[in-house]
């Protein structure tokens, strides 16, 4: 396998060093803004110079974003090169679209380290679908988010304070959005509801709620009545996908995840439970995830499903959730209980994100447990 | 691919019914003791049956126990056929001579329902050291034991009247001793361990305590130091590899697996820290991975590994054990606090286990996170 390896960042680089263990992949090519000099690959600021190497048979996309991820992968596929990217959001966004494209090119794209960073969750997914039918898949899928909750919850740090540890540490961005309003999780949860179910969500009808309004004061109120919140993406088969602060026991594996790890479970009709505890981002978790696609196109295994077609997600489940606005008025919904300036009420998923688009300040998290 | 399968109780049974759903696996005979009749299987009760049908090309064996399993599997190998067993005593104990035996005649064995149940554990391996290299692999690998652990933590029941439930509930057989004792980890440590680190275990080596002495007071006692007590194997490249109780504080991951769940763990140099949750056992997880074994073979998936010399195994590690002993005296070592009637003491494992040789009425536990 030649690789035209595209973005030579920090998991870029992890990638390049990982591939020279391998015996049957080498990188023969870099795009790379930076002037660099490799021994063994030869580093380019053209994209044209990867694109017209006939030798190059396979591209690997680690520069993240949209754009020009987008162009490089598509011009990539016309080109008759696999892909392997770890790019969620090109994938979340793009996704039928990029399957039909490369079925038409007869190339395959895998994707595993675009969720869950060295977890492997998507190649699970193939393998668990190959056999069972599967009813829900959720988890934390962000590890930024799950250091800022566990610091707050563990350490009894306020939000400001944990997100700086989380940038100085290197696992927040300075413009830190994508990862706690959840942005992240959504995409990772879209690209992973697709691949388990064998559809397309329409993307417009997945909300996202994330913890950028979280206070000291609500995580005292969870611990108090024996929960801590994490962020967690949730998709069922039977037309449920949101991602949301959800509220665990500490009795249960969700509520012991530390750190920035991640923890995403599938519930298969036969299987059962499953769930997958591992690190879920950084160089070599990822690279590695790199790594493992480029081994398994080597074995002829190409995308994990086909493509169905564009599905809607009603959302129509009702749940019990805990609800602090500084601005009122709540959703409509019997109100049970009041947690300091929080109440307990119980709404439809759809319901409590409609409500929430008009009231940008407020928080609000599930509590699974509460349902009846 | 046509099915000879070896055994039709609970997990054969579930066989037969999932294969029923792959397009292209057919069980053809199944080797059952009773008398039934199938309406697409002929069942008989003669193996020579099965062996001289040469329309046969796969052998699933879910009889269990060493004999007869060990004369079918090797006789069907010797006849050309590939080999799916869930049989972890078989495939421990023999493990080098049914590789060998394998490799000689051209054909494979998979075994991947041996351990973990629905998880795919040893899939989950063979896919980690296929671009990684392993440095420890350990866990919850018997749900029967968890489940008597847990009962007698969150309910505090005291041994005989868990392993009542566990026995009411199915979980434990009338004669429990391969699970309480340790047999069923020791035969899924080694059989993890050869997979993971490609050596052949030295059984002799591999040291087993099991849970069968186990106290109301021990529990209560390992409570009020913050820890739960769970049955463990773990295995390290450097020349670790036992099964012992085990100590966790109850904000591990270890510390929250319920009733009778696995949770199997491996450590990369490059991947870290990846764990692996599900149900352990069961009629559907079991036989769900006896075809996913099938599914690998139909994509040329052989062994997971080639097999490496015999591996002694000195366990040498020092570790901190919680020991109580109706009749003295205690293993040599410095007693740091005592417990009840347990006392806290430093040894090393291989110490340890020799010491509990002699002491068959003791119980012992080893408590990682004091180790310094």
């Amino acid at each position: 396998m030649k690789i035209g390896l595209l973005g030579f960042g920090t998991v870029g680089e992890g990638v390049y060093e990982l591939t020279k263990q391998q015996e049957n992949m080498t990188v023969a090519r870099v795009l790379c803004r930076k002037d660099r000099s490799l021994p063994d690959a030869a580093v380019t600021h053209d994209f044209a110079d990867i694109l017209q190497d006939e030798t190059i048979d396979t591209v690997v996309e680690v520069i993240g974003g949209l754009h020009p991820a987008y162009e490089y992968v598509t011009d990539a596929i016309r080109a008759g090169k696999n892909i392997v990217t770890a790019n969620k959001a090109l994938m979340a966004v793009y996704y039928d679209e990029l399957l039909a494209l490369a079925a038409q090119h007869g190339v395959s794209i895998r994707c595993t380290a675009a969720v869950g960073g060295g977890i492997g969750w998507l190649s699970a997914l193939e393998r668990a679908r190959r056999v069972d039918t599967l009813r829900e898949i959720h988890g934390i899928m962000n590890g930024t988010c799950n250091y800022i909750l566990d610091s707050m919850t563990r350490l009894g740090l306020d939000y400001a304070e944990a997100l700086r540890r989380a940038q100085e540490l290197g696992y927040a961005e300075a413009e830190p959005s994508t990862d706690v309003d959840g942005i992240d999780t959504w995409h990772k949860l879209i690209l992973s509801a697709n691949i388990a179910f064998g559809v397309s969500l329409e993307k417009a009808d997945v909300p996202v709620a994330g913890i950028r309004n979280i206070t000291y004061d609500d995580i005292g109120w969870f611990n108090r009545h024996g929960y801590v919140c994490k962020l967690v993406g949730t998709a069922r088969r039977d037309g449920e996908a949101h991602v949301q602060p959800t509220l665990y026991a500490l009795s249960e594996l969700e509520g012991n995840i530390p750190a920035n790890f991640n923890l995403i479970s599938l519930d298969g009709e036969v299987a059962g439970r499953q769930s997958f505890y591992g690190q879920g981002a950084g160089r070599y978790p990822t690279a590695l995830n790199v790594v493992q696609d480029c081994a398994d196109l080597l074995e002829g295994k190409g995308f994990y499903c086909p493509c169905g077609g564009k599905t809607a997600v009603p959302n129509r489940s009702r749940m019990v959730w805990y609800v602090r606005a500084p601005r009122g008025p709540l959703p409509e919904g019997p109100v049970s209980e009041q947690w300091g300036e929080g109440k307990i009420l119980e709404a439809s998923v759809a319901e409590m994100h409609r409500w929430l688009k008009d009231h940008p300040d407020a928080f609000i998290a599930a509590i699974p447990d509460r349902v009846k």
